[in-house]
């Protein structure tokens, strides 16, 4: 994707999403990544809808933050991260 | 990944509720891969767990087939294709 295109609404949930399950973990980005088994920078890349992020990684990230797979897919889920 | 490793949970629910959506949309598999701008073998790879789909194809898919995004995802779903 080249940096001009636009992001699929997709991205932008799951950014928003793994963003708040992150936080209400108490997790930096570089922690969540290396103690689930990513590159340091990768959890980042996901944030900012950068990474077309597959199946597989979902759910290893999911599974690491104690969510359902589902909810980093869902328009309502977990778009607020907590205060 | 190689043909004896597991799949992951993820991709077995999107394999589940994909194949549920485009039944009751009445389309064969290689009709919504090529109506939905995928090579003719894409959505039989999805529905049998080889691919690793990733977020960007399955919000194209979601949309062509009128589900939301999470649905693919859930656990509860539309794991019941229509009789």
């Amino acid at each position: 994707m080249s940096k001009s295109a636009e992001k699929s609404y997709g991205r932008l949930r799951v950014a928003a999403n793994l963003r708040a399950a992150r936080l209400a973990a108490g997790l930096s980005q570089e922690d969540l990544a290396i103690k689930a088994g990513f590159h340091r920078s990768y959890v980042s890349q996901v944030e900012r809808g950068i990474t077309n992020i597959t199946i597989d990684n979902a759910c290893r990230l999911a599974d690491f933050l104690g969510v359902d797979l589902a909810m980093l897919f869902s328009a309502e889920g977990l778009t607020k991260p907590p205060k």
